[in-house]
């Protein structure tokens, strides 16, 4: 989006968006790394440095799941559940993302008890996060809170991490993503798993510490402070030539749909707005995208080599093919031996499961630990609980997109709002199908790419 | 200010301002603190704990000056003035608050090389701030990036700390606000010191560690952050009832406009909004103001009187008269030995001297640390150098409130616009007469106070 942007980015802010656009659809992008290893690391939580604190707790509250299924591993475990009296159908929704988002605004409250537990007390329209980094958009512009969606009581909705499920007694382990000293159970009837996953480190220590993740508003933040922090450092007298031009420098690790328009989002910015302001920057400004395969690999071969093309002819924009193996302070590794320098990285690789996914051994899961799902969406051989959106395994296999978790909200929503009157339509529901609207992504100058199920676009018609 | 402000809180966001009115003028309130030791203390910067990095690097930076106009205090100094082919006059400004912005915003930068010096990057609305903290503006709205005054250079503006002033070469020792490791001077032919003042502790460690400030857009961030926290804490399962008392008190230290409007502002929101979203806490929800004096001290008694029988009418509100003496984490001790739970607490008791104004051996100043100033506010004995705002000390003393600091700058860009062309009229400038334009404050339910030189006005018409 080419709009005024500089001085709404220098005030961390911008304005109301005029349209909210198609949802860019995602696919699970494979990005320019080396696989070392598969399974997610430790430090796999965000870095960013100035995320409120309920969200650095949660973030790192997550890292550390207990085993699930055993009171023993919950220290401080209360076996009651939550408003015990209550004999209401209780559906509990586990994630405020756009599966349990959209299952909970679309759930008939009337008939069944539905209350969420999530870390992040918000819905977030992810596919535009790259516009809050540049100021185009802002934070508030692209989240809802879930208590907008006015819960009768204020129970009805846990700032929380669920560390466990005990399937035997459907109770949930929760421990407060507020203060970790609080752990309590909520009992289920119906349990729906919308966990999402986590960005992939491809357990590469620097990118945590290094690098920034574009999964959470946090992470926007950081990136639009870290930018303005290097525009103004870099006109700091004293600072070398070969310094101004490293802060200056962003590398985008990822040539995913995210990656693509967040350069994209950049290279709008640098543009149209860094000349009003800082004149003789201008020409220093490198956008470095890192991707060893085709950028867009999702999309149709024309479709890329579009967005390719275009990226190519900028100035300010190159496109490196080779794969990160290590990140340092100041520089990324290649494979081949070779470096890059970078003030500013953004790691948009790939995806990793989230860790109550992997401590759930119990579950039965595909080998990148997405529960395995039936066609009505159910966990398979788990009683009462149900999965949808990037942590559940359909077969054939469905992208993690924004698309077809919002659907499956829906699905489940119609299917399960049922749960309190009658329960053999919910056991013979019939199955979800997903009918594409599409993909889209943004390439900057107003052009766009438009995989559509009927006809396939590319400029400004996209 | 009373608006449907919970959805935009939780949102960590707010519209625009339909209008801004009157600066509430602001006095030097003593508070409700006893006195220590009134020297400022090494833990002097805010305790904001989600500060944008560039604050919190500048904050730590200015805690630590070095010794002024000796070259040997300052490591890594580096000696040439920046761009030292530009002959016209340069006139340097310290400070982007009210006086400092004011003198930038209305000098005439054809006929002066106007540049800035600054932690800060941008201009900030401070009688606002306390809007900010429940969602009824954005923080957005009442900030100002001084990169849109259109400094024709980068280098008109540092982000950076001061730490010295050598008056004999006529140079400001600098270090970089986002990286320590640059430093460097800045030479100035005439030198506008616009440094402010900065929260008093009176040396009351636990203030810095367990309170919050309400003088930076990072306090006022980290205020609505830990507002939403201890909603969020109060509702989950097993915190104990006195434990859900404690979260749900914020304790106000200091009876000043500042802390009567915070106090008004969180009032209308608990009374506006708190009851759809959070149904059951309201009941527990209290504001405790501490000022052992008479709430508003600078205005009129029949004011005072006014505004306090307001506040006591208020269920959820009370007034303590009594002198803080410590501060641990969860309680605020008084000095008759009694104490009162909070789960949060503002402090906004009165004003300490700027680091730099401290370590400015050298330059007149007064008790309280401030520069002593002439009628045209130029610094006593110190040649090209002026002061403004709270900073500055003229006689008779004029309050330290934005007013005060606006019509300085004001002042000073009609008398230093002419450096460049006629001295003569600069030295026989005519002194700086403050006419008030009265001060007021709100007292919450659409309720002001007015102070004005033609009538006092309280209530609906204040």
């Amino acid at each position: 989006m080419l709009t005024g942007n500089l001085p709404k980015l220098l005030a961390f802010s911008g304005s109301a968006p005029s349209a909210i656009g198609v949802a860019a659809a995602r696919s699970l992008c494979s990005g320019g790394v080396l696989v070392a290893h598969s399974t997610p690391g430790p430090g796999m939580h965000s870095a960013a440095r100035d995320a409120p604190r309920a969200v650095a707790a949660a973030e790192e509250g997550v890292a550390n799941p207990t085993r699930s299924g055993s009171d023993d591993a919950h220290p401080g475990y209360v076996p009651e559940p939550t408003e015990p009296g209550d004999r209401r159908h209780r559906l509990v929704i586990v994630g405020s993302g756009w599966g349990g988002f959209s299952l909970l605004k679309y759930a008939d409250a009337k008939r069944v008890h539905v209350s969420m537990v999530s870390a992040r007390p918000f819905f977030l329209f992810t596919p535009l996060l790259a516009s809050t980094c540049v100021g185009t958009l802002e934070f508030r512009s692209i989240q809802e809170p879930v208590r907008n969606m006015r819960f009768p009581n204020e129970g009805d909705f846990h700032q929380a991490i669920v560390t466990g499920v005990d399937t035997s007694k459907q109770l949930l382990l929760c421990q407060s993503a507020l203060d970790a000293s609080y752990k309590y159970s909520v009992h289920y009837d119906t349990l729906v798993l919308g966990v999402g996953m986590r960005p992939n480190t491809f357990n590469i220590e620097g990118v945590t510490k290094y690098g920034h993740f574009l999964k959470e508003l946090a992470d926007a933040r950081a990136i639009r402070v870290h930018l303005l922090r290097n525009l103004e450092l870099a006109c700091e007298p004293g600072v070398s030539a070969e310094e101004r031009q490293r802060l200056l420098t962003v590398v985008i690790a990822g040539g995913g749909a995210t990656g693509v328009e967040f350069g994209a989002e950049l290279h709008d910015f640098l543009v149209q707005d860094l000349p009003k302001l800082y004149p003789h920057l201008q020409d220093h400004i490198r956008i470095v995208l890192v991707e060893p395969n085709d950028i867009l690999g999702a999309f149709d071969s024309r479709l890329r080599t579009f967005a390719e093309r275009k990226i190519r002819q900028r100035r300010d924009m190159t496109i490196v093919r080779k794969f990160i193996v290590d990140v340092t302070e100041k520089n990324v590794h290649f494979k081949d031996g070779t470096t890059h320098p970078f003030g500013v990285l953004v790691w948009v690789t790939g995806l990793a499961p989230s860790p109550l996914a992997v401590s759930l051994s119990q579950f039965p899961k595909n080998k990148q630990h997405q529960f395995v799902v039936d066609q009505q969406l159910r966990v398979t051989g788990i009683p009462n609980v149900y999965a949808l959106g990037d942590c559940a395994a359909m077969t054939p296999a469905l992208p993690c997109t924004a698309q077809v978790a919002e659907r499956q909200g829906r699905y489940l929503a119609s299917v399960l709002s049922n749960l309190g009157s009658d329960s053999a339509a919910v056991a013979s529901a019939p199955p979800f199908v997903f009918k594409s609207m599409g993909m889209m992504a943004y390439v900057g100058d107003h052009d766009a790419i438009s995989d559509l199920p009927v006809t396939k676009l590319s400029g400004k018609d996209a």
